[in-house]
């Protein structure tokens, strides 16, 4: 089969892999519907060193479950589903409590001999736990908007309820990319009446006002800051939802989150220190999130998806077939598309 | 009336002050009955830089109404109060949410023209809003307890609140100073079953053992760590209450908290920034904590003091008169004494 391997920065390559295949008992092997690129893979694609040997890519995908192992409940041959950006065996102490990120016998995509979701297929460990089951034909236009439950929909949500965000809740949202405007859609979802996008795509943000945001502020730095306080009668928000995972966005979180708000974040960390000393002890500021649990909430969220209420795959703005993913990555790094699916 | 001044590092006087006066109708005068040294007066003790101007300090302080301004309702003169360790006007929109400090009209005690409460008497601004009456008499036994209403078991509680310590929930406290064993009071009173403290003088890991400390690691760094993780089965505890200040301390905290739980902090910042990187990120781990709304705190508190369940003057081990506040000061920072009573 042909699956997607990054070599380095910028290099990317399609090539043919073993066949996945069942290994363990606890394993399903998916022939992949629809993948995509991830702002999280452009990490990587910006700076990782060159190797010699490439290495699996790609960690968002559906598709059609193709066979399974002896000790996998629950699935059958033909069963069309979606994995979320980890696996996880769902019933460990961890995934219990919804933290299926932290899962015992868990593990991400692309890593070891794990399968990268980038290809034609994937085997999938832990499948009975990782797997949930779309009530939906293989030409269902709703195919994008399901493949968000994945990663970059949950994660918006993640950003938004570990926040604590509600009806009486100000929110701003920093970072206009896939997860930025997920995060809009989730918190929009979760009832906010005011939610302001920090985002200077107009393209973008147009589609962040159409998912929920009321205010845009497109200015940067000192600027976008005033920009929110005086949105706020000089308050600030009560959550933040920090989508990008620089230090710059992070620090503008801080200040214009409201005294005893939230930062929440959700942007892979580019830092590894955050500047929470004496001026966020003085206001009480909660710093938390992090990586999404998608699994822990793929049933809650599937039914607005599947009626419709919410269309979070709009976030895709172009699609490529599996042979051509170098170029959806070059075009998510130069910011041409939003967020590109892969068609094997 | 004599207060009590600092001039720079290890130069604490009590001196002749102006006499404490009303100056705005919502003022009130109180006599100091009792006041104490706070973990927090050991910073500047440390490392102020010496000065020709002596600056008042002191904000913990129980006593008498003497004088009350236009504008004060609710209090009267002989009545017996206790202050917060901020003013506030307790109603403002922060201060509704219980967030009284960020209140629109308070501040802090030693600023400005705002007296200090080592002193004999105190000038409270926002009275009203500040100054709760406690139903003793001047010779009560409870007074100690009491005074610990101004400062210190709030903040044991409030970290333990932020935290969200309830019956369900494993609990690491680091630091055995008197916030450190009243934090330990307040999550046993929250109904925690495990609580870990983190302290290397047996004296007072003794004191919270019966606080209800259920476990005492006198170790440090690293191997306090391993012996964390060790009690808790490799998992590390769900919340961790921060009650040093340090970033040692901080950093021990990151890595004995338990996968998608909580440190809270509550020491004041002796650190600018948190290692709060992709370690965290990947554990799901939530920050928070700050300066503790003791004012949204004491009349929850008030009936489990009044009522002897809970005895958390305990932290007194020493009493001074108003003229040895100096060698109070010298007691804590040489850790002879674990907190200073001080009778005007």
């Amino acid at each position: 089969m042909r699956a997607t391997l990054i070599y380095g920065a910028g290099d990317i390559r399609v090539e043919e892999v073993p066949d996945a295949a069942i290994r363990q008992p606890t394993d399903a092997v998916v022939r992949v519907l629809r993948s995509c690129v991830c702002g999280s893979d452009l990490w990587p694609y910006a700076s990782q060193p060159a190797a010699e040997r490439g290495r699996r890519i790609g960690h968002e995908f559906l598709g059609v479950v193709e066979d399974i192992g002896a000790d996998v409940g629950g699935l059958a041959r033909g069963d069309l589903v979606v994995a979320p950006f980890m696996f996880s065996d769902n019933s460990c102490e961890f995934c219990r409590e919804g933290l299926q990120t932290s899962c015992r016998h868990g593990g991400m995509w692309g890593v070891g001999d794990v399968d990268g979701g980038q290809g034609e297929a994937v085997r999938v460990p832990q499948a009975q736990g990782t797997l949930v089951k779309l009530p939906v034909a293989e030409d269902s236009a709703l195919l994008p908007s399901l493949l968000t439950l994945s990663d970059v929909f949950p994660t918006g949500h993640h950003c938004a309820v570990k926040a604590g965000v509600g009806p009486r809740t100000t929110v701003t949202v920093i970072g206009d990319g896939a997860v930025g405007l997920s995060a809009v859609l989730a918190a929009k979802r979760l009832g906010a009446e005011r939610i302001i996008l920090l985002g200077r795509h107009k393209d973008r943000t147009d589609l962040g006002v159409e998912f929920g945001a009321t205010d845009v502020v497109a200015e940067r730095g000192e600027e976008g800051v005033a920009k929110v306080r005086e949105l706020t009668g000089g308050k600030g928000t009560h959550t933040v939802l920090e989508c990008v995972g620089l230090e710059d966005a992070v620090n503008t979180a801080l200040r214009v989150v409201r005294a005893g708000g939230v930062v929440s974040r959700v942007g892979a960390p580019q830092y590894g220190r955050v500047a929470l000393g004496t001026a966020s002890f003085l206001k009480n500021i909660t710093f938390t999130g992090g990586v999404a649990p998608a699994r822990a909430y793929i049933e809650e969220l599937l039914p607005d998806v599947l009626e419709g209420r919410v269309q979070p795959g709009r976030v895709f703005d172009r699609t490529v077939a599996l042979a051509d993913t170098a170029a959806g990555y070059s075009a998510m790094a130069d910011r041409s598309a939003l967020k590109v699916l892969i068609r094997p």
